[in-house]
């Protein structure tokens, strides 16, 4: 149950950093959807490794092969199956790393878990497998379009560096035009020297991203357990690396009154609108039409290339110094996962919502 | 679908506010756990209304009835059915929001999703059906008990109020000492003040949870999509008014280097253990051994009894004053639903990882 | 898990015999139908024992209980939780059956799989738990009859006495003008003869049951593990005391060719037909428009009022005769729950159906 | 949903017949169990076609690749992908069936349903789909293998031949010494005679499996809705052309008094045990650690290699005369299946199973 995800539409993941191939399977994809190839391989390029001078250096081609589910240029409804080969790996560089925990890593906890690991690249727990989250959200993405609904994510803030400004200041296709993916070119410029000079020292930085999502309708989300905040906040606290999430105006509505907050409505030309948007298109945990927006909050990346204290197999304590190619920073390369599992959460919740009438 | 909680563990609620009964059944206990029938009244009775001059003066005996799976003061494995009689209900209260969408509630969305609801209370969508978590949750934390595993959640925050410290510094169990559920005696005074202006206001105020974890194994979560960032997380996010949620060192971490913030492992007399507990318990989705904690953020309860504007069904735009029994500040209530949703998170989790080797 | 079916319309239940009630709550509802109480009350009354000279003596009134999800006559979307109260028990009559496994029951497996169990009345093996089917089933039938969908079952035999002719030679509402629920009234005067005799000798004896679905659309099923085959079967094969099920022309198929069995299309008026329905109304695991029906073995009541050799807990053999009130053959009262089940199966595939396209 | 199968154990596939690979994904795969690589290629060298002159011509090597959760030698806990090239495709012998629905065959109800479907070599319906389910079948085995679990399935019928014996009378690994795999040698003989007969005619014919799990513990299988017959019987209905399944001694109790079935049980030296086994190993839903026996009905295989009327996408009537290599008799090829459904349903109860107590 642990590698798959959503209730409708659902991906189903495998694959380890250093093993033959990642990829996944996507079941109860609406079948007629028209399946643009290039677009679905233009997303895995956003994630992909070595893109830039602030991401890691492994290089790999990461070409997805689709192996089912499309015929003659469309979906058929059938299972989506499809892999991408893995090809650059260098496993000999975490042969140090083979019976020792690197500090806040998931090598401990795997190990503890399973009894046994695959190590290498750090085998299931990379974040190489986020992959396959990729295609599943190029593949909702698609069906998400003949909707009218778009998804959107930047890196709204990299250390102490932080946006000041709300998404509605921003033209968000424009975070593209960076490798740190902001879309404020100043501030991108902040954020992309102090990656090079966290990587210099070969420490990590943590930081936020913000994502949005336009022309939901409303009435998307299930009230009880699943409400939309609870479904969303699930895909996103699924990502590695995240340890937080916050909707709509989120943490600071904690210290505000109900008079200061609350979005009143009024009629827009016949659609029911509310003048403010502190929810975060969300309202008794269905989508109220409105535009639907949450802050992720990523840690920094625990593998660093300098000297840690940490303990091996064997419970001794050791000093370790990682080599391989690692990210100074998650967040250039997880804007893209944050829309995949963005994408891939809204379809599930429309394709359910379709079944509350008769 | 949307009514369950949990894969192994179950529990599946129903009821409205003003219907004849909230109630559920608890699917997948394990059998030959000792049921404490006071145990789990005396949880329910903490969440109650009119319990304190800081709620709703809703009175109600909240007396749970169950109705199965229980045999000899033993669980049998067999689903527990449970139910809670309403009884102090005064639904004419409602009749001008009958039409009316109370700003920031689940009023609008609720219509607009079934094209139908009981308006009466808020219906389904009303703090009230959270009863039956407590139910479950109490079932939940006798299993725990017996594990060793203790879950405790305090207020941390009302408004512009935070507590100073972090849960180290205080005696947990001391919060149900007073009515906000505050472990910092000064604090809470200050809290209790705050709760009291507001309400006098016929407005309502945000906050913050905290919920701590001790004695959980390391090895809990599932490691792709259902990271126990993410079970825990789906739990906490689908209580009513949360909007944010925050691990270990959370949204602080965004601004730190990994050299900064990783955990140290060390050899704690035979237990791998770390020197810091940034992560909150939690490593790569999967817990580590340490202490798990978290931070929820409520915003302001959505129904004021201060005029508001909004629109009614037809699209017309009213004047609205709330009437009706309402709290001003849903912390002191929320607490005991946080630790219910967390305990039967841990106990599904458990259970799950009873599943890992043959 | 195990006490759920279906998966977006889904039934949950619980309750033992003896214990204080039995229940469950119906989840995934389609908002807006009308819920016709007595129509469900009649249901239940199909199944309740004491209706006649050869069922079990055991007088209840079995009057079901709604307590949400039902809002001015309507269902709202929201889980309708329900309750019967258990009144009429004898449960001294099971004290010599407490430490005892009755031959062929379920109580040597029940007691070797939790380690506990409330025997009393058989607990939750008992046949008093497929009440809460009966009520899931009623919704059900009211949400198919709003879209022509009908579901009629009837006992088909009873030991070697069996209906010469298919369904297609009966009027299948006629089965509830006796007894027996048989169709054809000289059989059904057989049929009530033979159980009769067998229940003044103390023993018990086995039938079947068919039941047909009428008006069924086509491309209801998922075609890989979930095919309708599976999902009627699994239903069906969830019933007490069920040992087979046979779609169509099913066992007798396997003696014969392609060439005599296979079911011609044809053009009729327009909808494409089938000349013959050796299929049942299922190909390739999906309805297509023709009737469905399926043909289930019950095995006979294990509890037999004779004497039969057995062992106890601690092994040692010993001779048993039951008391109690037990149905000589489980037929009648078995013919609403089959047909329960089967609109359940029916309303949940056609949700599901409605996924497939945006 | 729909192409996914079990609970904790969980295999996904996906594929077509003449796609570019069929493949799946094993979830929930116990850590640390011994992988053999050459038991997973003969197990589907059992399936594959071409293997003898009773099965289809198409050659393909079916060699199975897999591409993660195996890490020197031993599953490591992380999901197992695997896929399988198709090379041997003909596709141009469905051309004349690319809008032409073939009688009992999957055609129709999968255009109906999806509106597009992959109509070559049957597509997502084709037998070829089963290869997926014998990976899973063949890991679940080995897992099964540590718990001292058998599982062995044979043909028990073809037309009107049929074994005059039970399963007891037969050394059931002797099966596989034949190109039908029945353990009775005389009856394998007029079996595959009267397959080599039908062919020749163009013709198809149906029979029966018998299948066998030796070594199964009591307490496997959920009571109520996933009775063990459930999870079988949703299994084995789930696979192509089976219209009916019967456990222990089926429809034949269906003619029984329970005095005459019921199964005695006894002391036999400190296990408690039963006398008889018409149950089928399976008494109130659960395994009683007696054997578990059931027999499944093929209907002929539809696709004939002779003229048949038929209706084309128009709704206009056409003759049908299928081209392409196919099997006259689907039970030699589809006993391995049969096995792997079996094998995969136990090891899921079996994990179940572990989470009944803390």
């Amino acid at each position: 149950m642990s590698n798959s995800f959503g209730k409708l539409f659902r991906l189903t993941t495998f694959g380890e950093s250093h093993g033959e191939a990642v990829g996944g399977v996507v079941d109860g994809y609406p079948a007629g959807i028209d399946i643009d190839l290039d677009f679905i391989q233009g997303e895995l390029d956003r994630r992909k490794p070595g893109q830039s001078a602030i991401t890691t250096a492994r290089k790999e081609a990461d070409k997805v092969e689709i192996l089912s589910g499309v015929f003659e240029g469309k979906s058929t409804g059938c299972p989506i199956g499809f892999i991408v080969r893995n090809s650059n790996q260098r496993s000999s560089d975490y042969d140090n790393m083979k019976d020792v925990f690197r500090p806040s890593h998931a090598d401990f906890t795997y190990n503890y878990k399973y009894g046994i690991r695959d190590h290498r690249g750090g085998g299931r727990s990379s974040a190489r497998i986020t992959i396959s989250r990729c295609v599943g959200g190029a593949l909702a993405k698609l069906a998400l379009k003949r909707l009218g609904i778009s998804v959107n994510a930047y890196t709204s803030q990299v250390g102490t560096i932080a946006l000041d400004s709300d998404y509605r200041k921003y033209d968000l296709e424009s975070a593209e035009e960076n490798i740190v993916r902001c879309p404020d070119k100043a501030k991108a410029e902040e954020m992309i020297k102090l990656i090079s000079e966290v990587k210099a020292e070969g420490d990590t930085i943590g930081g936020t991203i913000t994502c949005v999502i336009k022309g939901c309708p409303a009435g998307l989300g299930e009230p009880e357990f699943d409400k939309l905040h609870a479904a969303l906040g699930s895909a996103m606290l699924g990502i590695n690396a995240v340890k937080g999430i916050e909707f709509g105006a989120g943490f600071g509505m904690s210290a505000r009154r109900g008079s200061e907050v609350n979005d009143l409505f009024f009629n827009d030309n016949g659609r029911i609108a509310t003048r403010t948007n502190n929810s975060g298109g969300i309202q008794g945990g269905i989508s109220n039409g409105e535009d639907i927006y949450f802050r992720i909050a990523f840690k920094p990346i625990a593998t660093l290339l300098k000297d840690q204290t940490t303990v091996n197999k064997d419970g001794e304590e050791v000093n370790l110094k990682a080599k391989g190619r690692h990210d100074p920073c998650v967040l250039p390369r997880a804007v893209p996962i944050v829309e995949a599992m963005a994408a891939m959460t809204i379809l599930d919740q429309y394709l359910l919502s379709k079944t509350i009438k008769l």
